[in-house]
């Protein structure tokens, strides 16, 4: 197999899919999301089939047991996928919305129309769940995307294929307008992040090793976050009951998702107060702390505290591990965190609004909370309805990405013969 | 000079000064903008030296005199650059203001604020105008911004770079806020392009050459357009009068400027009722018209026409040049659109509804006009106050680029002790 040749047909297919898509009506496209989950639902022994091909392939292939459990398709993520898609479906349509219509003073009239961007491209690793979550989030918003889901799930993922486009074509829409890599050839993704004449966007959900490959090697412009590290900070002028859930949840909630803290920061005043109540809430989840020597001195006799070194503020643990830090107050909790931030989520807890007011306004993160848990920074949990990924970027999209993230803004103009003097 | 050391602290300058733009209160940053205004009216003498120096380098390096035009420095140049500052002076701040709050089922509270990108690298050639602009768009947005000027300016560059700093000074902002390139060593451009520890977005202003090779070399995002080949669509359902004017006034109004129509299309069915006008109107202008063979049929006898080439489709002549394609009706026009534009902005001119309505849904351009001239295109006339360039992309910014396209939204979450369950 020519690997450059088949992903410029991909390519070129899909953008061709992409003219249609943009001007797909409302109805054509929620009927397709509602074909695709019903075909789903009407098929889930046969997605249970060729998702067991490739546990066995996995289990042939020694893969861990965490990466075989989310390569699982279970009843409940099935119907879960079928879902998701009616949830999409029951959305508004983003696209063709104009806003800001104005007259100006030549007569004119200005403003923006929401629009697809195009063609997506989406690389992603085992869960098959990806594929269809991006395939109608993608219809929604009037593009074409290319799914480049992980080798693992290839059985899997093909048998999903083949319904949405089913489901694409009972809607009277391009089957390219969902387009599933067919080959395991690692090459491929290769071709896919280096053809901007085809691909407007890559969307990268992995980790980091992942995604550090993808920045160096993309041409093509790219919505992704590199890792979170968020913090939560501990004002002295904090609520303490709020400060001890609050730290608490943001912990111990889940360990391995992206918006977890990682360090928590305490203002000295009140650090003797709150410290030994934290200490006995993460004791009960075995929960390691990597303190400085302030900190050290308060948590005395906690069962697993270890000496923070410089590299744990930059360490995204993803498992239950916090470093602790002591800080003057909010000034140095806003340093701290505009250096060692992932600039993904973090958190003040406090009564004082002038420190809750400069702490939003000065910490350069893509969500800034004030007596909230960062596990709250979530597309589902912000009302976005769905999620394609995070970005911790400034440019275009910043935070969970939803349907809007998929689109840009074109100027309209109504005139009636204006010309410029 | 060590000219990646050199770079290196402009960068880490930059970097440290937008931390205190980014809170930097709209009061100070207006008070720059008119301390920086008052100082070149004030020393409007110094700067004409300034220039002076220049244009006598320029002239004895055998500058072309269309370049020698572009960096003169004239009493109304002087007075314009001060205007526009005053102007962004009154504009409001976009910077903290939030917006979309929204009570979540949860209990917290979602909105977003715009915040500034950070810092801005902008890569200019002789013009010394863009210096005093950017400079505005970027305190008033709350960057830092690095400016790299074309070399022939660098006397005048300097000379402003003085007045802008005295402004930042009285104002209370930090001088690095705006910093010129002090060296001409085209290296330095190499160096600024790959910095994005320190550089956030680049916005080239230039010429196609020099915008291709940034984006073959930039490591840092780009706010950009390479040319633009902008159309208009005659339509059988035009108003003929309304079409002479648009289809006159976007091709002569200016012929060097970037939306400036480049190809004109027009609807078989009303072809020779409407190029015969056309024609005479073109002739007083000395336009070449470079046409297809149904319409030199038409055109016989007009003084300039030639045939042409499919070569022609996608040049920006810059020049009275036009070239002139019959199409069959709407869906033509937007197929030869969508496959020869640069995306810039075309135009429609039709008395129909559904054919205006199709138009701006489908063709993919930046701006998309029905009955205007394509000369509309441009940040003042839209109403954006000012504008620091044009983008052609679709992701973050699109069409013309005013405060707005030099900030980011960043999440805001008010929360009252909320933990996710």
């Amino acid at each position: 197999m020519d690997i450059k040749h088949y992903m410029t047909e991909v390519g070129r297919r899909a953008r061709a899919a992409s003219r249609a898509m943009a001007k797909a009506d409302t109805r054509a496209k929620n009927q397709a999301l509602l074909l695709i989950a019903a075909a789903i639902r009407r098929e889930a022994d046969a997605l249970r089939a060729a998702n067991q091909r490739d546990l066995e392939a996995a289990r042939a292939n020694g893969l861990a047991e965490a990466m075989l459990d989310r390569l699982t398709l279970s009843d409940k993520a099935i119907a879960t996928m079928a879902e998701g898609l009616e949830q999409i479906a029951g959305l508004p349509d983003p696209i063709g919305e104009i806003s800001n219509m104005k007259y100006r003073p030549t007569g004119i009239q200005v403003g923006q129309m929401r629009v697809p961007l195009g063609v997506i491209g989406i690389i992603y690793e085992a869960r098959p769940n990806v594929t269809v979550d991006a395939a109608g989030l993608c219809i929604k918003s009037g593009n074409a995307t290319i799914l480049r889901g992980g080798s693992e799930a290839i059985h899997c993922n093909q048998a999903l294929a083949k319904l949405v486009k089913e489901g694409l074509a009972g809607a009277g829409l391009p089957q390219d307008a969902v387009q599933i890599v067919e080959t395991t050839d690692r090459a491929a993704v290769g071709e896919l992040i280096t053809m901007p004449e085809y691909v407007d966007v890559i969307v990268p959900r992995g980790g980091k090793g992942l995604i550090e490959r993808l920045i160096r090697e993309s041409r093509v412009p790219m919505i992704k976050h590199l890792d979170g590290i968020c913090h939560v900070y501990i004002d002295d002028m904090a609520d303490i009951d709020k400060a001890l859930k609050i730290a608490f949840n943001a912990k111990c909630h889940r360990y391995g998702t992206c918006n977890t803290m990682e360090t928590l920061l305490v203002a000295r005043g009140i650090a003797a107060e709150v410290l030994p109540g934290l200490a006995a809430l993460y004791a009960g989840k075995e929960v390691e702390l990597r303190a400085d020597a302030q900190a050290r001195e308060i948590l005395a006799g906690y069962p697993r505290l270890a000496e923070a070194s410089e590299e744990d503020w930059g360490t995204e643990y993803l498992a239950p591990i916090l470093a602790v830090k002591i800080v003057d107050g909010v000034d140095e909790a806003i340093t701290h965190i505009n250096t060692w931030s992932s600039q993904h989520t973090d958190a003040i807890v406090t009564e004082d609004y002038s420190r809750a007011m400069r702490f939003l306004r000065e910490v350069d993160s893509a969500s800034v909370m004030v007596n909230a848990s960062t596990r709250f920074a979530d597309g589902f949990e912000y009302g976005l309805g769905a999620e394609i990924g995070i970005s911790n970027d400034k440019l275009h999209a910043r935070g969970p990405v939803g349907l809007e993230g998929l689109t840009s803004l074109k100027y309209v103009v109504f005139g009636h013969g204006e010309v410029r003097e």
